[in-house]
C-alpha cells in the first residue's frame, strides 16, 4: 500500500543480495562436486558468513538447494520451450523432440542432480511453506511445457505430463547411475563383467523418450 | 579344501544368523518408516547389539540397506519372471505386461524406496567390494529379466534393458513424489492448486511402461 521508506528498501535490497550470494555459492559448490557432498558449513565458508547468520536467510541447507531446483526448472523450461517453438507445421518427429528434451537436460548436470535429490532429500527437510512455494513454481513450468508439447507432438495433456515426469525423473536417475567422475564409474570401466552397469545418459534417455512418444501417439493417448 | 572344524562351522553359522537378524531389523524399520529415517543406532537398538559390535558384520548403515536392495532385486525378479512365464503364445499385450511390471513393483514399496536410495546414497557410502558384489547380483537378475521380456514382448535386448531401467527408476521416483503417509501428501491433498502434484503411482507407471513398449515395438527396437 504505502511506499516503503528508503531505508526499508535498501535493507530489502541488501537482503536479496545476500540471498543471491548464498544461492550462487551453493550452486558453484554443488556443480563442482555433487549436491550430496555440500554441507551448510561449506556454503557459509564460501560466502564468508557465519552458519548461524546464514540461517536468517534460509531455513536449512535443503531449502537453499530447493530454491536452486526451482531456478533450474525455470531455466530448463525456458530453453526447452524456445527449442520446441522451432518445430512448426504438422506433428514433429518424435526422435527429434526426444533428442532436444534429452540434450537440454544432459547439458544441465547440476539440475539433473537436483532433480534426483529433490523428492528424496530436499523436500523432506524444509517447511511446508517452502514446499508449497517450490511446487507452485514447478507446476507453473510444467503447465507451460505441457501446452508446448501438446502442440508440437499432438499428444494429450496427460501424456505430456507423463513425458515430462519420465524425462526429468529418468535424467536424474540415469545421471546418478552413470556417476561420472566417481570411483564407481572407474570400477564399472575397469571390469568387463560390469560393462552393463555403464550408463551413457544422453543416448539412453533419447531412446526411451522417443519410444515413449511414439507409443503415446500410436494409441492416441 | 579341508572340512571346517565343528567349532568354525558353528561360528560361521552364528555369524550368518547375526547378519540375518541385522538385515531383518533394518527391513522392518525401513518398511515401517522410510529408509532415509533409519539410522545405524536404530538398527542396533532393534537387534539388541552395540553399534560398534554391529560394524563387525556390516561396514556402514548403507551396506545393510544395499544388501537388502540386492535381496529386493532377487525377490522382485523371481516374482515378475513367474508372472511373465504365464504369457504364452505370440507376442503379449503391452498393456497387460506393463500392468504386471507396475503392479509387482508397487506391491513392494520398501524395494521401491531402496531403488530410489541406492544410486544416490547407498552405493556412495560403502566399499568398492560391496558395490561390486551388489552390481553383480543386480546385473544377474537384469539378465534373467531381459531374456524373459525379449521372449514375451518380442523386443530387442537393448529395449528390454531400457524397459527395466525405466520401470525400476520410475517406480522409485514416483513413489518418492507420491510420498504416501507424509505431511507432503497431506499438503498436496489439501490445496486444489497443487492437485497436479498428487501422483498416483500404479496407473501412471502402467501408462508410461505400456506406451514405452508399444513405441519400442512399432519401431522394431
Amino acid at each position: 500500500m504505502s511506499t516503503p521508506s528508503p531505508q526499508r528498501a535498501r535493507s530489502a535490497a541488501a537482503k536479496q543480495q545476500r540471498e543471491r550470494a548464498i544461492l550462487d555459492a551453493a550452486r558453484s559448490l554443488g556443480a563442482e562436486r555433487s549436491v550430496r557432498e555440500v554441507t551448510l558449513t561449506d556454503i557459509a565458508a564460501a560466502v564468508g558468513m557465519h552458519k548461524s547468520a546464514m540461517l536468517r536467510y534460509f531455513e536449512t541447507r535443503e531449502q537453499i538447494f530447493l530454491a536452486l531446483t526451482a531456478e533450474g526448472w525455470e531455466d530448463w523450461s525456458a530453453v526447452l520451450r524456445a527449442r520446441l517453438s522451432e518445430f512448426t507445421g504438422d506433428t514433429a518427429d518424435p526422435d527429434a523432440v526426444a533428442a532436444v528434451i534429452a540434450r537440454t537436460l544432459v547439458a544441465r548436470p547440476f539440475f539433473c542432480d537436483l532433480l534426483a535429490q529433490a523428492p528424496l532429500n530436499l523436500e523432506r527437510n524444509v517447511s511446508l511453506d517452502s514446499v508449497y512455494e517450490f511446487k507452485t513454481v514447478v507446476l507453473g513450468e510444467v503447465a507451460l511445457l505441457v501446452s508446448e508439447l501438446c502442440r508440437v507432438l499432438a499428444i494429450t495433456e496427460r501424456s505430456a505430463i507423463d513425458l515430462i515426469s519420465t524425462a526429468t525423473s529418468m535424467a536424474g536417475a540415469l545421471l546418478q547411475m552413470a556417476a561420472p567422475g566417481t570411483r564407481l564409474r572407474t570400477l564399472y570401466e575397469s571390469r568387463p563383467e560390469l560393462a552393463h552397469a555403464l550408463v551413457d545418459v544422453e543416448p539412453q534417455l533419447t531412446r526411451i523418450l522417443a519410444a515413449l512418444v511414439i507409443g503415446m501417439r500410436s494409441t492416441g493417448m
